[in-house]
C-alpha cells in the first residue's frame, strides 16, 4: 500500500460522512442550493460580531512589528494575559488561584487544543472515556497518539452517567473527555454532574496511582440559551484543561483560532504546561495565527447574537414536537438530536433526503435510532422544511 | 509522570535550545536589546511586501461570505488552483501533468504539510532518511507518527551524498527527506544529485517492493541568490511531495500559511492525496487559516525584497573569512554554517556569547565543528558584531 496502515483504516471508516458529503454536493447541483436543506454542517452561518471587522483593520492598519511574525510556540503573551483576565472573570469565582498566561495557549481552534493535550498526557495503550453520544473525531484524536477512545453509555436527557464512566475505569485509563453544551445533542452539564465526575476522578486517580485528567471541549460555551450559564469544570476538579476556540461564537471556524487553559489549580501543572507548548509546536501546529490572535486577544466575551440560533432552536423544536418527534430540548449548541421515528436511523436519514433534507445519522454519533439536525440555517430554510419533516415522519410511521 | 513519556523524552532533549533561549532573553534585558546580537533565530525581518496589507485590507473591505468560514480541509479549491497554475509555471516544464487543485493541500505552515505527509505514510518502525546536518525538529515529525529519523552523512559543501543515502537505505525505509536551500548550511541541490537521488530511490522502492517517498521542504525557494533557480524534485522522482510556506518569502511566519503539492506525474496518487487530506483534518488543522489562504492566493509568485538578504550575506561572508573563518558560501536561505575554529562547538558558541553574539551550536543540527549564524538582522547589526566575531575568533585559536 501506498498510505500508512492507520490512514488506510481511518479512510475506510470515514468513506460514509464523506459520501454523504458528496451526495448532498450533488443535490444542491441538481435542484439548486435554496432547494435543498442542509442540516449536516455546523460552519456557523451568522455573521460574526462586526466589532471583528474593525479590529482586524485597525490591525493592519496600525502594522506594528511582528504582527504576523513568530511568537514564543504558546502564543502571544498579552493574548494569553488578556484570555486569563477573561477566564478568571467567567469562571474564576470558586478557584484558589487566578489564570494567568500560564495556564492558557494560544492553539489553532479547539481540534488543535484537544491534539496538544492529549499528545501532551497519552501513551500507548491508554484510554480515554467519553460518553456517548459524541464527535467521531475523538476517535481519531486519541489515536494519533495510540491511546483508545472509551465510549460509555450516557444518562437520562444525555447527562453525565456517572455510574458508566466509573465502570469503563482500568489502569489503562488517562483521561475523560466532555464537550458542554453538547455535539450532537445541545445538552449542557449541569455543577452537580460536573462535581461528582469530579469525585470520581479524585478516587479514582488515587487508587489507580496515575492522574486521570479531565478534558473539556467547550467551543459552544457561548452558544447558549435563556441565559443560562454553562457551569466550569475547574472547580469540579483540579486536573482538568479545556479546550476551546472561537470558531462557534464569533463564526470564526476557518481562521483556526482557539486556546487550551489548564486549571490553575492544578498542582504541579508546569510539566503538563511546557508538554502542551512543545506538542503545539512539534506537531507542527509551532503556534496559531498571528493575526487572529492578536484580534480575539482584544475581543474577550465578544460574540455573535446568541438571539438567532434561540429563535431557530426554538422553531425547529415547536415544528418538529408537533410533527410527533420525540427529541430532548437543548440548552445549547445550534444542534438536535432527535429519536428517529423508525429504529434504523440510517434509512430514516434517507427518507429525509428524498425531501431535499440533509442531516447525519446518529450512528455517526455512536447513537443509532437518532438523527442530528445543525440549525446553521437561515431561520426561513427552518419554516419551509418542516412539511418534508412531516412527510418523512408520516412515511416512516406508515400514517 | 503526569505526562506521557514521549513527552517527557522530548523536553529533555529540547532543553539545551530553550536554556539559550532564555540565556539570550537574560542577555538582552541585562544589556538592551541593540546591545546583543540575536543570530540564533530563523524569524524573518523583512518587513512583508506591502502587496500583502493592500490584499488583507481589499478582502476584509470586501467582507465576502464565508471569508473565515470552514471550507473543504484541502483549502478553498480557487486558491489551490492559484497555487496549481503557479506551481505549473514554475516547476512544470520538465512534467508530463500539470499541477491540479487536486495536487495541492494548503497547511498551517510547511511543518503542517511535513506532519500530513508523514501521517499518510509512516507505519510504526519507518524509516526516514535525511542528510547532515538537518533541522532537529525532522527527529520530533517522524517520532509523531512512531517512525524513525535516520541521518545520512551529506557530501562535499553539504551537497548530497547519495552513496551515503544509499547505504542507510534499509527494508523500513518510507522516505528521503531534503531540504533545500537548506537549513542550517544555506547549500542549494543542484539538478543532477536531485536527478541521482531519483534513481537510487527508483531502484531501492522496486528492490523493497514498496514506495520510498522523497520529501522536499522548500520555504527557502525564493530566498536565493545572483538570480539563481532552485531546481525542482518534481522531475526528478515521480514519488515526491514538496511542503513549503509562505513564511520565509513573505514574511508571515506567524500567520502559519503554507501547503503541500504531490507531484502531478505520480502514478496513482489519489490515495495518498486523500490520506493527506484526512490527515490533515484529524490532526487537529482542520484546515489552512482561512483570510491568509486567500491572500496568498492572489499573491502567487510574490516575495519580499530578496536583496536585502543578499546584502547582508555578503557583508557576512566577506567579514567572517577575513577574519579566517571558514564556511561555504551558501546560495540561498538566510543561514551561514561556518567551522568553529576549535573542535568544540559548544564551547566556541560561549566565546561568541561573551561578545555579545548569539549562536546556535552545529550540534543542534547534528553536525559538531561548526556553528549557524542567522542574518535575520539588519545589516547595521552585522557590520558592528564583526569585531566580536574578530575577538572569539583570536581567543579561540590562542592569537
Amino acid at each position: 500500500m501506498s498510505i500508512s496502515k492507520k490512514m488506510t483504516a481511518a479512510a475506510a471508516g470515514s468513506s460514509m460522512v464523506r459520501k454523504m458529503f458528496e451526495e448532498g454536493a450533488k443535490m444542491k447541483a441538481q435542484y439548486g442550493g435554496e432547494n435543498v436543506y442542509d442540516f449536516s454542517l455546523g460552519n456557523p452561518d451568522v455573521p460574526p460580531p462586526p466589532v471583528l471587522k474593525e479590529t482586524l483593520l485597525r490591525l493592519l492598519e496600525e502594522d506594528r512589528p511582528g504582527l504576523h511574525g513568530y511568537m514564543p510556540n504558546a502564543g502571544f503573551p498579552q493574548v494569553r494575559e488578556k484570555v486569563a483576565a477573561f477566564l478568571s472573570r467567567e469562571q474564576g469565582q470558586y478557584l484558589q488561584n487566578p489564570f494567568s498566561a500560564n495556564n492558557v495557549i494560544m492553539t489553532v481552534g479547539a481540534a488543535g487544543a484537544l491534539n496538544i493535550t492529549l499528545k501532551a498526557i497519552l501513551d500507548p495503550g491508554d484510554e480515554v472515556i467519553t460518553p456517548k453520544p459524541y464527535f467521531m473525531e475523538y476517535n481519531f484524536y486519541a489515536d494519533n497518539f495510540d491511546g483508545k477512545l472509551v465510549p460509555a453509555e450516557s444518562g437520562e436527557g444525555f447527562h453525565l452517567n456517572i455510574q458508566a464512566i466509573a465502570e469503563k475505569i482500568t489502569p489503562q485509563t488517562r483521561a475523560v473527555l466532555i464537550n458542554s453544551p453538547h455535539n450532537p445533542t445541545g445538552v449542557v452539564y449541569q455543577g452537580e454532574e460536573l462535581a461528582a465526575l469530579g469525585r470520581l476522578l479524585t478516587e479514582a486517580s488515587r487508587k489507580n496511582g496515575r492522574i486521570i485528567y479531565l478534558l473539556s471541549d467547550e467551543p459552544y460555551r457561548k452558544l447558549v440559551y435563556g441565559g443560562a450559564f454553562v457551569p466550569s469544570v475547574f472547580p469540579a476538579y483540579p486536573y482538568s484543561v479545556i479546550g476551546t476556540s472561537y470558531s462557534k461564537d464569533m463564526s470564526l471556524p476557518g481562521e483556526r483560532i482557539g486556546y487550551a487553559a489548564v486549571n490553575p489549580d492544578m498542582p504541579d501543572s508546569g510539566p503538563l504546561f511546557e508538554a502542551m507548548v512543545m506538542a503545539n509546536r512539534i506537531l507542527g501546529f509551532v503556534s496559531a495565527p498571528s493575526l487572529a490572535q492578536l484580534a480575539v486577544g482584544e475581543l474577550q466575551g465578544v460574540s455573535v447574537d446568541v438571539g438567532l440560533y434561540e429563535e431557530r432552536r426554538d422553531l425547529m423544536v415547536e415544528g418538529l414536537q408537533k410533527i410527533g418527534y420525540e427529541l430532548t430540548v437543548p440548552g445549547g449548541a445550534f444542534y438536535l438530536f432527535p429519536k428517529t421515528p423508525i429504529a434504523d436511523d440510517a434509512a430514516f436519514v434517507d427518507l429525509l433526503k428524498a425531501e431535499k433534507i440533509l442531516t447525519v445519522p446518529g450512528r455517526g454519533f455512536s447513537a443509532p435510532g437518532h438523527f442530528r439536525i445543525c440549525y446553521c440555517t437561515p431561520i426561513q430554510a427552518i419554516g419551509k422544511s418542516m412539511a418534508g419533516f412531516a412527510r418523512a415522519f408520516d412515511k416512516a410511521t406508515g400514517k
